[in-house]
């Protein structure tokens, strides 16, 4: 067997047996497939599909590629939520240290944000001082004593999909449905979690379009989970406009106290959605209690004072947890006011390509990133706007023009009133 | 505009405009593109096809992307010959003198084999000493004098091509018509025939394995060309069998030979076909009057003496023009015989691919070639044969058990005789 013959054989559309994946990305891992075959690999499954057994097979042999997670000695079910990524999304943020504070232990692994959308890892440092590049001791430890840490993977997990990844990001071949959900599962299965939510975004700042397209990816990535004997569950949601109302490390991260110290709007809803599961799973309670136990976390300060323990336990100034004011932002301050009456519209994708042009975010992995950058809504998509009614609020160091057009054409004001639901769906992995 | 935005356009199916084609083809010339992106390209078109324009707009960059090749001071019209590749094809051996013995000048750049495809070169120099690096000066001197040469190009000629045939070859993505098209007439641009024959193969033997699909790509080709302001015609011809009876280095040369000697056989055939219609394009004749001027200069020796100049010319032995028993074969003998009774099927490509298990041929480019290595069919395709009879004798000098096993598969006895037409179709370019 050789790479050709693989290719060959997806290229005509053919299944793909167990051999033959495995065969793939052992020459992915140890680097006999060239790029180029990666790269002719990639498209020809774009083309062609993939059946869920195949897609389970790769999947599979992706996570077996490398090392992977041992499991924390923690007692209880560990939990974890992933998001296919979008803008102003602070939910982990949130989510944690609801949990946390349920008695739900929170082992989690991130990552961190590229280009348009952003990564929890940047917006946890936001705290100063905290760090994440914990060791498996300290990782485990902090599991134990606080009930929650989170940190970047230092292990070489997955190098399968590392250059599967890298391959498939300058040859448009990332949009294929097989290709992320095994991408995105392969990391799971080389972790240990017991339970995996996953939230799959589907609108204008998604990599799905649809949400029906985005329930594929879902299921897809749910028969995998299950296949491989893990406990699965996944939201569909929304991705046409930001979650939240901040974009910006600094911005998330605030916006993320508040809502542990009482805000409520979309980015607090879907926490409580997410938490609401993820505790009847771990704690086999009824999503009802669940979801009030997770009101009471927030309401009673319980889960702020959980976020505060674990950026103090990872070296970070929990002060930014009681005084969110701290959070500084940069001096250069632009208004977006509306054009016209109507109903508004807000572009998440143009949004996020904006801070990432205004040095928020990154255009490739290891570009700095400027905390201090920040779009904050002052309207929700679908309020009712007057012309000249100020929409949004821009911090920048740096103006540039190409990101001030991305947020003028971001904001589009509308006769008739567009809100997609912000939960389209939810697949219970039980039914699956 | 970005590598990334063309493929993208070509994997959605999009026909892209002179601009992004050019734009892809000096990245790929200039190394701007990776190998990854070429590879992510051409499964991309294979999968979407292109327009005629399209292709001929891409054969026209690829063209235009390194050095051309100057015509030759020389009178006449400048004829060529290209075949898309075939096993005991050596009819370049013979048209080349033909032609010259007719008075039609012929200054060809050939190539080396690679695969189960033999090359004009490495046949060439089986004649002992003949050199084919000719530098332009000594091309265009002895074309002058002789009428004919046949050389490798040593020009920096279509380096796009370059780069995309290699990645093409190991990320199976050769058997796209466009692709194949623009490979084969992008080398034709950049070089300066008036009138260029193709000869497009199709059969087990072929990249091509139906007629149709040959003639698909012989009509694209020929396209291509017209709107280069080239005169055009192509032949359909079958590689189920291999066209001689001689496979290897030697073996072919020495056949060639026999041929300008007075042999007749599917080989002569072909040969004089071509040399009718690119005699008749280049001296303005009937191709009835050109097949007899052909026909004349084999049977007078004219060409064979031709042949014999050329030879000396390039510095080879031209005794072997004459004394064709100085080829010399590999002492190793094995003698193929019919397994029953019946109608015999001889597979061109298995015996191409066992000539280059056995070393007569090359698996990657630079091999060093065994020309004592040959295998001589001693009975034409459709042949009635009897259990035992000798079929074929291989000649080598390491013994290949895979040779040996694809030897004995390529010799079928079946009961119905079964042998496609040699020429499918002409088509003229004239009407096309």
């Amino acid at each position: 067997m050789t790479v050709y013959d693989v290719i060959e054989a997806k290229k005509r559309g053919r299944v793909l047996d167990g051999e033959e994946i495995a065969f793939f990305v052992r020459a992915v891992a140890d680097g006999s497939a060239s790029d180029a075959q990666i790269a002719a690999f990639c498209m020809a499954t774009l083309w062609r599909g993939m059946t869920d057994e195949e897609c389970f097979r790769l999947t599979d042999a992706m996570a077996k590629s490398g090392e992977t997670c041992a499991r924390p000695d923690v007692a209880g079910v560990c939990v974890d939520k992933h998001s296919t990524g979008g803008v102003s999304d602070s939910t982990t943020l949130v989510l944690v240290p609801v949990l946390a504070a349920l008695g739900v232990p929170c082992a989690k692994y991130s990552g961190r944000g590229l280009g348009h959308t952003g990564g929890t890892l940047d917006k946890l440092e936001s705290f100063p001082g905290l760090r994440v590049d914990l060791t498996p001791a300290q990782f485990e430890a902090q599991v134990r004593a606080v009930g929650a840490a989170v940190a970047g993977q230092t292990k070489n997990v997955v190098p399968a999909d590392k250059r599967m990844y890298a391959v498939r990001d300058v040859t448009a071949t990332v949009d294929s449905v097989p290709l992320i959900a095994s991408s995105v599962m392969s990391k799971k299965l080389a972790s240990f979690a017991d339970v995996i939510l996953l939230d799959v975004k589907y609108g204008g700042g998604a990599f799905m379009h649809t949400p029906r397209r985005a329930e594929a990816l879902a299921r897809l990535m749910v028969s995998i989970g299950r296949a491989a004997g893990r406990r699965m569950c996944a939201a569909v949601t929304c991705m046409d406009a930001p979650l939240g109302d901040a974009i910006g490390c600094n911005a998330e991260a605030r916006e993320a106290v508040e809502v542990l110290a009482g805000k409520r709007n979309d980015l607090s809803a879907l926490s409580l959605f997410h938490a609401s599961k993820l505790a009847a799973a771990a704690l086999d309670i009824s999503e009802d209690e669940a979801l009030r136990r997770a009101e009471e976390a927030l309401s009673s300060g319980a889960a702020r004072a959980k976020l505060a323990e674990l950026v103090e336990a990872q070296g970070g100034d929990a002060r930014y947890v009681y005084e969110p004011q701290r959070f500084a932002f940069a001096p250069g301050v632009r208004t977006v006011r509306a054009a016209g009456d109507g109903y508004l519209r807000v572009d998440a994708l143009a949004l996020g390509r904006a801070c990432v042009e205004l040095g928020g975010g990154r255009k490739k992995e290891g570009d700095e990133i400027d905390r201090t950058v920040a779009i904050f809504l002052q309207k929700r998509p679908g309020a009712r706007v007057r012309a000249g009614e100020p929409l949004a609020e821009v911090r920048y160091n740096a103006p540039s023009e190409a990101a001030f057009t991305l947020i003028d054409g971001a904001f589009r004001v509308a006769g008739r009133r567009a809100v997609r639901p912000l939960i389209y769906t939810y697949i219970d992995g039980k039914e699956n």
